[in-house]
């Protein structure tokens, strides 16, 4: 294994001098590993980074067997389904954010800092991350891309992960540099490695529909790609068409569109790939040295044109940092009759919306390229899972393709839709999908629409979703209003649910406050909410470097969390197993969340007040509940503060939550 | 001239091709120039760079004699004195945020562009600025630091120019590509030259008193710094004197703070200079590639330390971007008694204000050193003053040497200093300085002393100061409560005052809110001023990239501030020759600011409502302003909506000034 090797070198390079300093959260949790190794001096914790990093390895390494760890958990089983994600527990990271610290312990953050430190994150560091991770019984770590990303057209300090300039590469900058002789193939192979022994399954995000503006693939395929003459490029936007509102675009819209005389213009800017420009030519260019769209630039005078939204009339602006891929070789069928013959490759609303609006040539070529990037993650490193950005505007074919590739290589290989519509979960399902994304981070901000996620949505749902306060891309919950009652209340409603799996954003179990981008259910001044002088003020870390606040961290919902993590733990039988009902009380005006899951006389209930600014006063009707009598022979009641024995309960258990207040009530459970 | 070699390559290099964008403003003010090579697409400017720079330049040498401009102009004209200061109109401007544009026209800023061009500000881009700035009659060009600053331990995504690496060599940021032949000296020095060609002299920031962490003068002078264990530096800060208030130090506080065992323990974090250390392995460690501070960490385990406040328990954080000069070979004499034999060269309250607490052995080859930038830069470029950052914490002595040497190479040189008390102004002037800063910027946003700065303090001042709505370090005018009133009244007020010179920040003829640095009266809050969604939200010039707001400026201030500087031409001979009188109300409420110029008969009265929120009417009585009863034969009201001749005018003219107004009144005058 790769992890013994890096154990190794880590161990032969160890001096004894401690000048790299960690979060005190990332020994915690297993403080007996690294007793011996840590100084804490004005409540810095100080460790030799190769004692630090060997130790935690040494520790993974002794739960490991004699197994091929660069396989999915599911082949290593002999699994020949996905079930396994039901049961899973989801940690989402962006490795580059949630491994990021000040390691010298001085000033402010760097890249990589003056003690040859990589102060953003990398594979290694996410390695004793994993111990962390246990502690909330973790047992899926769901990465953001991971793969190769541009720097060009960027909307922050640093390129965005969703920008891609290689989908089959890994991005040099998780590299560590106390690594020398690795690579970062290997240490996200190490990683993948120790996660796997420790029975952590590994899911990446990938974008098929868009890449880099200077993508790596041009250089092979740049008739893959769309162009636009560069002096265009400063006037290039999606055409307004006035005759239209905000919409997606239906068959019968399009006379008006390619009627529409911005929409003319926007045609003509379009260009021939610069191979067809001229070959000679290409074939001296594409061998230059230097960044390829560069040169294309300045040898051809065109560029790949940004990308925008498949909505007409939309506001946003383009997206500068990527651009489409060019999944069809013709034009839109439907499109056809508006477009003359010497009309050049173009991007327009339908061609976006592929998915509504196929052309009658598939790009082969590229759709077999796009369908082999999972399965070369999975024989290179062994994941266990995608998510699959976007894929709802790709061809459906296309998307058959890529779930179905990956699945001969591994039948319990897992895929989670970007489908944000409970109500699409049988599309998703019938797509081929494993889990969908949904909508809960936006329930959990709304009471009624809570109280329906949990007394209704939930159960019915014909695939698992991610249970989730928060994404990468919403607020986080602590930023809600009422956020210091909702962190608790909502992880605790959310991570007992039916078909729902409890997902953290990573941060959020340390109460994070700021966002990591503002692109659902937030505003520009969602990334406001730091005070002025905290040095990640307005930082997004889809954008920029982005340091947790492992520092100022919040014990109170940490420690909530991890108990919480623990409670579920012990009870999980019963979500899996159990009888799903929901409770019974003397009244329901609407605030009362609850349900509960039973074997037999043995039951577990999750009951919460969803009212934020008043108590309630309640009865629970146990009976009632269960839909027969039964014998009471103990009940205890758990919450943030601890648990509590009720003395000689009855049928009848009087409740009384303040606001924001909930109670796990264990019926004749140990 | 150099400017003429730029001149013929910008000429030889034009195609023609217009894929420069540049501000509208840049070519407004000298429209007839630039009239065929302008070309105007949705809004945006276009030019062929190469075209745009060289007419630019042309129609500067058009107006040059054969005259060696890399001359101060106060050598050219056989100036011995630096009187030209007081007629002065000064901008002061950090040319790389001044300049700086998004000249590909899409997507955002970036520093080096994928056509190639420099977007942050470069010193060929200030020239054409030069004849934008002709139009204020700016007469002097204020540049803050321009000499080769460092990136390390930066405090936002570029380093601050005030972290100097060498005071010797000019910032390599500022070359322009498109001047591939040339370097940035050549660049600065056509700047200067293009500046004395049009009149206007040029003034540099400099600062002794500290260099940036990783100085390159460590190369040739370890020992002229501070250095500590490099182990040290996570805990390394101010120590925390319990028994004193925030305060300067005293010579009786010595005691205290030496006994202090914080104050032990930070002197124990100092260590030799490396040369001391180990002079061999020194010899080669200077000679290693890569950062020289990098090296001398890995190689000796020791750093220079960052700089901190000579207050006492003050909280401000310490300076990471810069550390101290060690000014003396030994301590501090008044501390000699408190420190042992043994102690390493050290950095404390009292060695950081050496003007108060020098040593006994001044570090005399750097004084020398210190004393010799300046003529660098007279000799080099023909500069015509300088500003001296922090000159207050220099020792005297070099402070003197320092001006002195100026001196003797141009007796026209101009010292600014960084004073801010007005009442300061004797002791700059005993010192040798020609200008102080002054607090204008902040009386101006309090009323009261608005009022007693334009009553009393201006006419008694020894020494002229900066007449400054607002400073690098200050908020913008326009970003001050009733920001859109003071905008406007502010300079009308400060810019004819007695001993005033006229300053404008950088972008505040624009109407540009956010500031460029916290340093003065703000608070945290200051730099979130934007909305969020802009692109340089957040940002301070000081630490980031930062983009005036060109696209969206303040039409209406731009053509006030114009006309205003204009008006004030036509009638300078009144402030510096006129007889001063303030002016006669038939009532005073301290709101009613005023002052009046005359030459017997004829006078230019200034006055101004400082009341923001109501109106005044009032009586002027000219004969008592004057002191004498005159013959009225015309009268004009001068305001920003324009000028109004007053009928049949009387001794007496009533004035109904709205919240915040303000007029020009003109009597017998053309």
């Amino acid at each position: 294994m790769i992890l013994n090797e890096i154990e190794n070198y880590l161990k032969s390079k160890i001096t004894g001098h401690r000048n790299y300093v960690i979060p005190k959260l990332w020994v915690e949790s297993h403080k007996q590993i690294y007793r011996d190794i840590v100084e804490e001096k004005e409540g810095k914790i100080f460790v030799d980074p190769y004692e630090f990093f060997s130790k935690s390895i040494s520790y993974i390494l002794e739960k490991s067997e004699n197994k091929d760890y660069n396989k999915s958990i599911g082949i290593l089983n002999g699994e020949n389904n996905p079930e396994w994600i039901k049961k899973s527990i989801i940690y989402g990271s962006l490795p580059r954010t949630t491994t990021a610290f000040n390691h010298k312990g001085f000033g402010t953050f760097e890249e990589i800092d003056i003690l040859g430190f990589k102060e953003s994150g990398t594979f290694l560091k996410m390695i004793p991350l994993l111990l962390y991770l246990k502690h909330f019984n973790i047992n899926v770590l769901y990465m953001l891309p991971v793969s190769k990303s541009s720097n060009l057209f960027k909307k922050g300090s640093i390129g965005s992960p969703y920008a891609v300039k290689n989908p089959l590469m890994l991005d040099e900058s998780y590299h560590d540099p106390l690594l020398d002789e690795f690579n970062v193939e290997d240490e996200f192979k190490a990683l993948v490695e120790a996660a796997h022994i420790l029975g952590i399954r590994v899911v990446l995000d990938f974008i098929p529909r868009t890449a880099s503006r200077d993508s790596d693939i041009i250089k092979d395929h740049p008739d893959w790609f769309y162009w636009i003459k560069i002096d265009d490029l400063a006037t290039y936007k999606p055409p307004k068409i006035e005759e239209l509102p905000f919409k997606i675009p239906e068959e019968k819209d399009l006379e008006i569109i390619y009627r529409n005389s911005e929409v003319r213009k926007h045609l003509e800017k379009f260009a021939d790939s610069p191979d067809k420009i001229n070959p000679q030519k290409w074939e001296k260019v594409k061998k230059m040295d230097g960044n390829i769209l560069v040169n294309i630039i300045r040898e051809f005078g065109i560029v790949t044109p940004p990308g925008f939204s498949d909505w007409v009339n939309d506001t946003q602006p383009t997206w500068d940092d990527v651009t489409f891929l060019r999944l069809y070789l013709d034009n839109p069928i439907a499109a056809k009759n508006f477009v003359s013959e010497s009309q050049k490759p173009y991007v327009l609303f339908d061609v976006i919306k592929a998915s509504k609006f196929p052309g009658s040539k598939p790009n082969l070529e590229l759709w077999n390229y796009l369908s082999n990037i999972i399965p070369s993650y999975q024989k290179k490193f062994g994941i266990d899972g995608a998510r699959i950005d976007m894929g709802h505007a790709l061809p459906s074919k296309l998307q058959e393709m890529i779930i179905k590739r990956a699945k001969e290589n591994d039948p319990s290989f897992v895929f989670i839709a970007e489908e944000l519509e409970m109500n699409n979960d049988e599309k998703a399902k019938n797509d081929g999908y494993h889990v969908i994304l949904g909508n809960s981070w936006y329930s959990v901000a709304r009471r009624e629409k809570f109280y329906k996620l949990v007394e209704e949505t939930a159960l019915n749902m014909k695939l698992p979703f991610l249970a989730s306060a928060e994404t990468p891309d919403t607020p986080r919950i602590k930023a809600r209003e009422f956020g210091d009652k909702l962190k608790f209340l909502v992880p605790f409603l959310l991570y007992f649910l039916p078909n729902g799996i409890p997902y953290i954003n990573s941060g959020q179990e340390i109460g994070e406050l700021q966002p990591m981008n503002l692109g659902l259910d937030n505003s520009v001044w969602g990334k406001t909410i730091l005070p002025p002088d905290d040095e990640f003020y307005a930082k997004l870390a889809f954008f920029d470097h982005y340091v947790l606040h492992w520092n100022s961290y919040d014990n109170e919902l940490y420690l909530f969390l991890k108990n919480l993590m623990a409670e579920r733990e012990k009870y999980k039988d019963f979500i899996f197993n159990g009888d799903f009902k929901y409770v019974f009380f003397n009244y329901q005006d609407g605030f009362l969340a609850n349900y509960s899951y039973w074997f037999d006389e043995k039951g577990i209930l999750i009951i919460a007040n969803l009212d934020l600014s008043w108590k309630r006063e309640f009865e629970v009707y146990i009976d009632k509940t269960v839909g027969k009598e039964i014998n009471i022979l103990t009940a205890k009641v758990w919450k943030k503060e601890g648990e509590i024995p009720i003395i000689s309960p009855f049928n009848t258990i009087k409740l009384n939550l303040n606001p924001g207040d909930f109670v796990l009530l264990k019926v004749n459970v140990d």
